[in-house]
C-alpha cells in the first residue's frame, strides 16, 4: 500500500545532519515549554536517524551482542525554549571520531533561531559495559560523512 | 532554504488517519520493548496530528482559555510487542462526536500486524477543567472526516 | 552512613497495597496537570513495589531468563488532575490470580479523591514472547497477599 | 489515616541534600540501564525537593505569576550505569548563588558508587521568559542553607 505514511528521516546537507521534530504536548511540562531533559530525547533520536542514513543497524549489532552506543559527557545550553506544535530542526555535526568514541555537535533551532546547543560525546561500549572499538562499517560510514565535502 | 526535513505528518485514507511513528531508544525498556504507557504517547501524537490536519490549532484555543482536551477513559490492549527502529502507523478513525466530547478507536500497526489497540474517550474542557462544548469549527471539522466517504 | 534517605516504599493495609508517589514537573504537560499517560507510570511504579514488598526480584527472574511481566490490557478512568507538588497513593488490590496472569485494580487517590481508577491484567511472559506459567513462589506471594485479611 | 505511606523527602547532611530514588522500568531502556536522559529527571526531582524542605513553594509562585526555574546551562558525566530497582541518592550541594540564579553540582550514586555528575546553572525567570530577581525569600532559605554548617 503505497499511500501508507513514512516516520520522518534526516537529510545530510554538506557536513551537517538535519532531522526533524514535532513538539507533542508529552514534551511540554506545566510551564508551557518543552522539559529540559526532552531535548536530549530529541538529539538522541537524530543520532539513532544519523547511524541509520548511514546505513547502520543499531538494533542488530546489540542483538547480536556486539555492544552499544553509551553517552558519556555532554554539555548542554538552553537557549530558547520551545513549545506545542513547534516544528523544530536538531543540526548534528561529527566534532571528533575515535576509534571508541565520537564526539558530536547538536543544535536544535526553530527556523532560524538557536534553542538548545549540546556537545556529546558517546562512547561504544562491548555489552560487559566495557569500552570497544567501533565495528569498522559504523567507522568507514562515519569517516565518509565527516569528509563529504572537504574535497 | 527548501531542503529543511519537515516533521512526519499523517494522512486521511477514506475516514481513516493514518500517522507514522518510529520507535527510539527512549521508548523501549530493559525488557527489549517499547514500555506498555508509551503508546498511549504515540496515540496522542497521531491525535493532535489529526487535529493539524482537519486545520484545528490546538495551542491557539489553550493559549486563548477556550479550553482543551483532556482524556476521560480508555480501554487499551497490547497485543503485539514494538521494538527499536520499528517503523509503526497509528490508524485512528471517529467511532462518536458529542457536544462535549469524541470517542475515537486507534489501532497502532506494523505493517499487516495490530500491536495495540485503544478505544479512548475525550471531552473538551474549559480552563478551570469543566466540560464545555467543543468549538463549533472543531466539531465541524471532525464532521466532515466522519463523513468523509460515507456519501 | 544511617543517614541516607531511602526512595518510598509501599505498606499493606489489609488486602490493600498503598503506594506514595509526589508529582513533579517531568510529570506534567502544558495544561497544568499529570500528563494522561504518566499515571500508568505511577501504576507501574506501584506494582514493581508491591513484588518487591512481597519478597519477589523481578530483576533475577528477568536476568535469569524466566521471564517478566507485560501488560496485557486495561481499562482506565481518569476522574480528577493532579497536579506539581501533590502527594498522591496508589491503592493496587488483586483482583484474579492465574498460573500466568494477574488482574489488578489500582487507584489513584489525593487524599479522599479518586483521581484514577485502573483494571489491568499483566501476563508472565518468557523471554521468547510467550505466555508462562508464573514462577510458583511468586503465585504463592499472591496468594498470601490476597487471602491475608479474609480468614 | 495516620498509616498513608508518604513519598520520599530528602534530608540534610551538612551543605549537601540528600534525596533517594528508586529505578523503575520506565527508567531503562533495551540496553538494559537507566535511559541516559532520565538521570536529569532524577536530579530534577531532588532539586524540586530542596526547595520543599527549604519551606518554598514552586506552585504557588508559579500560579501566582511570580516565575519559575529555568534551567540555563548544564554539565553532565555518566560514569556508571544504574539497573531496575536500583537504590539511588542524588546528592545536590550549592556552588553559587546569584540574584537571578543558582548554580549546582549534583551527583548520583549508589553506596559509595558515582554514577552520574551533573553541574547545573538555574535561572529564574518571569511568565514572559526573562530572567528576574529569585523572590528574597528564596534567596535567603538558599543563603541559609549555603551556610549551614560554614560557620
Amino acid at each position: 500500500m503505497g499511500s501508507v505514511p513514512q516516520p520522518a528521516s534526516g537529510i545530510f546537507e554538506g557536513q551537517c545532519h538535519l532531522f526533524p521534530v514535532r513538539v507533542y504536548y508529552e514534551d511540554t511540562d506545566l510551564s508551557g515549554i518543552v522539559y529540559h531533559a526532552n531535548y536530549l530525547k530529541f538529539c538522541e533520536r537524530a543520532r539513532s536517524d544519523l547511524l541509520r542514513v548511514l546505513g547502520i543497524d543499531q538494533r542488530a549489532a546489540f542483538e547480536a551482542g556486539e555492544g552499544t552506543y553509551a553517552v558519556a559527557d555532554a554539555h548542554i545550553r538552553w537557549v530558547l525554549p520551545a513549545r506545542l506544535d513547534d516544528s523544530l530542526v536538531v543540526q548534528t555535526s561529527l566534532a571528533e571520531l575515535r576509534s571508541a568514541s565520537v564526539r558530536l555537535v547538536q543544535r536544535v533551532v526553530r527556523g532560524e533561531e538557536l534553542l538548545v546547543e549540546l556537545a556529546i560525546r558517546v562512547g561504544f561500549i562491548a555489552p560487559n559495559g566495557r569500552p570497544r572499538r567501533q565495528p569498522d562499517a559504523w567507522r568507514h560510514a562515519f569517516d565518509a560523512f565527516y569528509k563529504k565535502d572537504t574535497a
